[in-house]
């Protein structure tokens, strides 16, 4: 994998090019991309055009390349969002993420692939690390082109576990900022409750790097050692769906934490934690059924058998259901704050357990739903893996704006992980 | 002007068709909107043609014209955003709350002018009760449509004061639901903490026929008469802003609302509000900087004076700055919820005081930043005018989440004033 950040310390030292950095996309391209699928759309050579430009050298991204999901849309690369609806699709500017993104000098190389409108609908992306597997989605190239080491930064979302779940299942470094620090302005989106935009790079460091450089705030976390934090193991009431090998590897990852001198306690979410994981799927589907209702009304036969179906079911909800659901949330995110009160981070899995097999499928998010409801910063650390070599994710959630903090405890979790 | 209740009441009965109230509409257009201006585009023969659907009859909007702020995103009318880069642009499909009207039977007659990009940078619609005044903004057209009866039902938007004011200035029905009820969905965005979508009507009980219609949602008021709400007097620390017909339009509504049997008390709202009324503007402007980034990157020369200054002003905004901001919003919320726990609703201007003169400004939304910041629902109660007869709005603040508290005291004080 490309480390952004290795890549720009060499870039400031001049030791390395921004133009060198697409040049070691293009190759891993050039060599995984027909078996893999990350892309929607990619043009080396515009991006290394882009990339001569001496100035990026002074900037946080250095010139260095990014992916950007097909669900934010880009002036110069068309933006289908997954769909046929939208095929050859041109938004006439760019969403605010990606102008974040050129402004603190990045450069887009291409656009990655997305599930259908970012849902459970799977696109053709492959695994890399078995690419008779899923990458997970929705933010399914993003993840694999990562994993491919052919990009070291790459733009996703979650409404569900889209960030999270293709991170874990591609062995990367996938971080879920606390809702609204990242703008989903020029998304297209599916629930304006909980679509949340997030990034992927290669290791804990990296994706605090690239979100530093982005959004512009105080969230390096490499430049010192990274103090043990207070954990807290929640296995949460949903823990018997995860796989004998996702329980060990979250415990392993606490033991490991444990012994380099973190504060590991075990936490029993609330019972409100329990409706709020059902009150996820209220909010999500009310909204969606609004926000696609222009394609479901006048492109039905063009969307996805699953996404049909969770639109037809989703006309069912009523506005008391969804107001009942935003008020059970409400109760949970100060549930979280106060469960929160003297431990630094909840650590969980990521996903039920490795990649499933087959394309069929992008996986569950049920390990994910809640604490995207609840607004936490999540960050998916990779480093373990299942008999058959597949990665396992494990899952670090902080406080409600304590990204620096979730990050850091990330860290430390991938640093003991790798010893 | 037209009132939507009666419209509709009408079309119910077999008297009146939807394509009579085309008709309607056409009329006023073409008497008024040569002056008036209050269109971006208009198309009634296709707006008839959709109102022959005898089907219509059925639905919640009964085929009611409805106009669409050229803020949001529509398949059939090209959609400006209020800005020359986007001339002629034509988005790929509907936004979600057009989407939402066109399910619940309403007929989209044209786009209302928006200020650009629904900032304070002027258009150039001109108010109904005397044109060379302000209509105010940023949904300019949508209320002047609304008062010069070219309209029954218009869509606006609300990050500032932009539905609250030119409700006032052009003495219409204004309501900006609680936060997040109405999608933004396919809307051009400026601040996604705080960009609210809205409606305007005559009257309050058209507002909120047209708000349960378009919404689903049990908004209707029209079918008992309103019992006397608990209103809290909120003079707020910027009262000495506020004309002294403005003043005395508040205190007038106070005392007739008492006199109906309204428990009318003197609230002093709390130091944090001051606090947050200076937060609205960090969060709003942090965020727009980012939201048109695009537009203030590629095309600064086409962005109007106001909104470039804004812009560039709001460079210098730092991430602390507006994390600081966004907390004092959360603890200014609960103080709000505390402060409500024994009235139904708050009184205060829409505005500080009838429309200015002149098309160089919409006015100020001093009356309003609060309100939005605090996502609390908001209605405008017309019925008062100043001593040349133009329009003087009293607002009702509910609390968040009891958008049909809010109406209510809203019809409450409206027929009190009628008398």
């Amino acid at each position: 994998m490309l480390s952004a950040l290795d890549l720009a310390r060499r870039i400031e030292a001049g030791t390395l090019t921004a133009a060198a950095v697409i040049d070691f996309c293009a190759a891993a391209i050039e060599a995984r991309e027909a078996q893999i699928g990350a892309f929607a759309a990619f043009d080396v050579e515009r991006a290394k055009s882009a990339a001569r430009n001496p100035a990026l050298i002074k900037t946080p991204l250095c010139g260095l390349a990014v992916g950007v999901k097909d669900i934010f849309d880009t002036a110069d690369f068309a933006t289908a969002y997954g769909s046929v609806i939208y095929t050859g699709h041109h938004p006439p500017s760019d969403s605010a993420l990606v102008s974040m993104v050129r402004r603190a000098g990045g450069i887009i190389l291409g656009k990655t692939v997305t599930t259908e409108f970012a849902t459970l609908q799977p696109a053709h992306t492959r695994n890399p690390h078995n690419p008779n597997h899923t990458p997970g989605g929705s933010s399914s190239g993003s993840a694999a082109a990562i994993a491919a080491g052919m990009l070291p930064i790459a733009l996703g979302s979650q409404t569900g576990g889209s960030v999270i779940r293709p991170a874990a299942y591609c062995g990367v470094a996938g971080f879920k900022p606390s809702y609204k620090i990242l703008p989903t302005l020029g998304m297209k989106g599916f629930s304006w409750y909980l679509d949340t935009a997030g990034l992927f790079a290669a290791g804990v460091a990296d994706v605090a790097f690239a979100a530093a450089a982005i959004a512009g705030r105080d969230l390096r976390i490499d430049q010192s050692e990274p103090k043990p934090p207070r954990i807290g193991l929640a296995r949460t009431h949903i823990w018997e769906e995860a796989s004998a090998e996702m329980q060990a590897a979250v415990e392993t990852a606490a033991r490991k934490a444990a012994t380099a001198g973190a504060r590991v306690s075990d936490i029993t979410l609330p019972p409100i934690f329990e409706d709020a994981f059902r009150a996820h799927a209220i909010v999500q589907d009310y909204e969606g059924h609004r926000a696609l209702a222009f394609e479901y009304d006048h492109h039905q036969e063009k969307i996805g058998p699953i996404l049909r179906a969770q639109l037809d079911h989703a006309a069912s909800i009523t506005a008391e259901e969804y107001d009942a659901a935003r008020r059970t949330t409400k109760r949970a995110r100060q549930a979280l704050a106060d469960l929160m009160g003297d431990i630094d981070v909840l650590l969980t899995p990521s996903a039920p357990g490795a990649a499933p097999e087959g394309l069929a499928s992008t996986g569950a998010s049920i390990f994910n739903r809640l604490w995207t409801l609840l607004g936490a910063p999540c960050v998916n650390v990779a480093g373990l893996a299942d008999k058959a070599g597949l990665p396992l994710g494990v899952q670090i959630v902080g406080r409600f704006g304590r990204d620096r903090a979730a990050l850091e405890a990330a860290l430390f979790l991938e640093r003991v992980i790798a010893r």
